[in-house]
């Protein structure tokens, strides 16, 4: 059964709970980082949980991925978006890898800050996996094993400075300043049984109450036992660590066809992004300060329920 | 004045010292991170340091920057490297920034692992700059304040699987393979009057003895008071992170002219990475398993002298 955990401030301490309908019932225990809460909580200890409950109402939400973990990103994971991306889904055959600061993580209701130096500031709602276990060396990872992998899901929102990331070719700082990582705010862990739910998620996010994303997890090309695989054969992850999985379409990015970027290929460097940022600086889509983003996932039978991320677009303070 | 120190294992411990002649006088405490050693080991206390000294050639190698920092690296920051890389310097007007996975980074004469599945393995030698303070705002860093901010110089070797890296576009995966990322011998503390020096330092690697790479960092485009800068504005950075400056000419790696991709962006793309392949393939530059590679960075006036990297280049165990 998935168990939903928030991680919150109450009393002034950072405590971790399950939440249920509204209540929480406090873990108990101190947990310097999101590894070692899982390390230390398995579900199915957290399903026999007793002891007094608060309201959530009364707790301030904390980031269930802390600061100190990973952040490990997937980029064009769903074919829709790698077409609005400008690349070409029969062509792109490999799992493209990005990290973000983790200094940008912040709670799931959290302000986003729109710096004053960036014009096109996008959304991008993304499925987040927490891993379970350390991986050190290569493995094969399967849908059949997947349960020993993946703690549980969160959702991530992606904020990208598009008019950074992309001439600038390197994804990571356009994707990492401060604020840019909301996560959560409920961490699901899942057991074996809910392994396949996670091929049957719903993610929706709005921009001011309208749908502006809206797709499935069936969605994904590469899923994650496929990508946990090919990752364990590069790097280490570490219990707790973050694995983002990419953003179906809808965002306001669209770069033109591969076969119009061959025309555009032919221009001098500067004139092509030049068009570029003009061409998106008359999308409306890109948010503006005032905007509210609403993202939320949950599976179709409702069993696994991320909950609501609600992010105010802000100035940067003076 | 620089002072020189090791990060080693011996008596099955691993211990800092400081360096000089091949003799270690070891620096009491224990220190989980470089972080909580730059910040408990000012220079000043450095110099005073006494007690029983090692010869250096009975320890093992660690490398001075511990895997739980951030890696942030600098891409296509010297000229001639942007030109090899197929950028157009005049046209790049951006300070290109991306990671590497810190599981990568080992001792500066570990063997350097080629996956079975890279067939371009290449080099690039790097300064890495080490922070001496947390920055977690915006904040104005200069070449007069820059010694505030920095600790200390390592060497760093950016190996680089150009076959992943390149055609995959974001390069964290291609760079980030288990041991493609030797840190130090050496970590140099400096002080206020050692900075300007960081402009004179001469970068050699050698390829089983012949020089491949020759610059100094006077070349570097983006320099570090800059970068930190800008990086402040984006995203948090801790005590004891690592900074690579990018890499000068001399690598494997050949790119065309933006000239002549502008007429290659006309084939499909598939085809287009398949002739990239094939160009590069035929280039006998790229390492090859028994190839050493060394690596130095030594200012001109040798009062900073960051040792020698010496890299066995091996298969991937079976």
């Amino acid at each position: 059964m998935a168990i939903h955990v928030l991680h919150y401030l109450h009393d002034g301490r950072a405590q971790w709970g399950v939440v249920a309908d509204g209540v929480i019932t406090p873990i108990p225990g101190e947990f310097s980082s999101t590894g070692a809460f899982i390390a230390a909580n398995p579900v199915e200890r957290l399903m026999t949980l007793n002891g007094p409950s608060i309201p959530e109402s009364k707790v301030q939400w904390l980031s269930p991925v802390t600061t100190d973990q990973q952040f490990i990103c997937q980029g064009a994971n769903y074919r829709q978006h790698m077409i609005e991306s400008g690349m070409d889904p029969d062509v792109k055959k490999f799992n493209m890898i990005f990290t973000k600061a983790t200094s940008c993580i912040v709670a799931a209701n959290s302000a986003v800050v729109k710096p004053d130096a960036v014009r096109l500031l996008d959304y991008e709602i993304e499925l987040g996996l927490v891993l379970k276990r350390d991986i050190t060396s290569r493995e094969t990872i399967t849908d059949e094993n997947l349960h020993e992998y993946i703690a549980g899901a969160v959702i991530v929102n992606d904020y990208s400075a598009r008019d950074i990331q992309i001439p600038q070719m390197q994804f990571y700082k356009g994707k990492s300043y401060r604020t840019f990582g909301p996560v959560g705010p409920y961490l699901c862990l899942l057991e074996k049984q809910d392994m396949p739910k996670l091929k049957e998620l719903v993610l929706t996010l709005t921009v001011n109450g309208t749908v502006r994303q809206n797709d499935t997890t069936a969605g994904l090309v590469y899923g994650p036992a496929e990508t946990l695989s090919e990752l364990s054969g590069v790097q280490d992850l570490r219990t707790g660590d973050l694995l983002a999985t990419g953003t179906p379409s809808g965002c306001a990015l669209s770069i033109p066809s591969p076969e119009k970027q061959r025309a555009a290929a032919q221009l001098p460097e500067a004139e092509k992004w030049r068009l570029f940022l003009k061409m998106q600086e008359d999308r409306p889509q890109y948010l503006q300060i005032g905007d509210v983003v609403e993202a939320q996932i949950v599976s179709y039978d409702r069993s696994i329920n991320l909950g609501t991320q609600r992010n105010l677009v802000v100035e940067e303070a003076a």
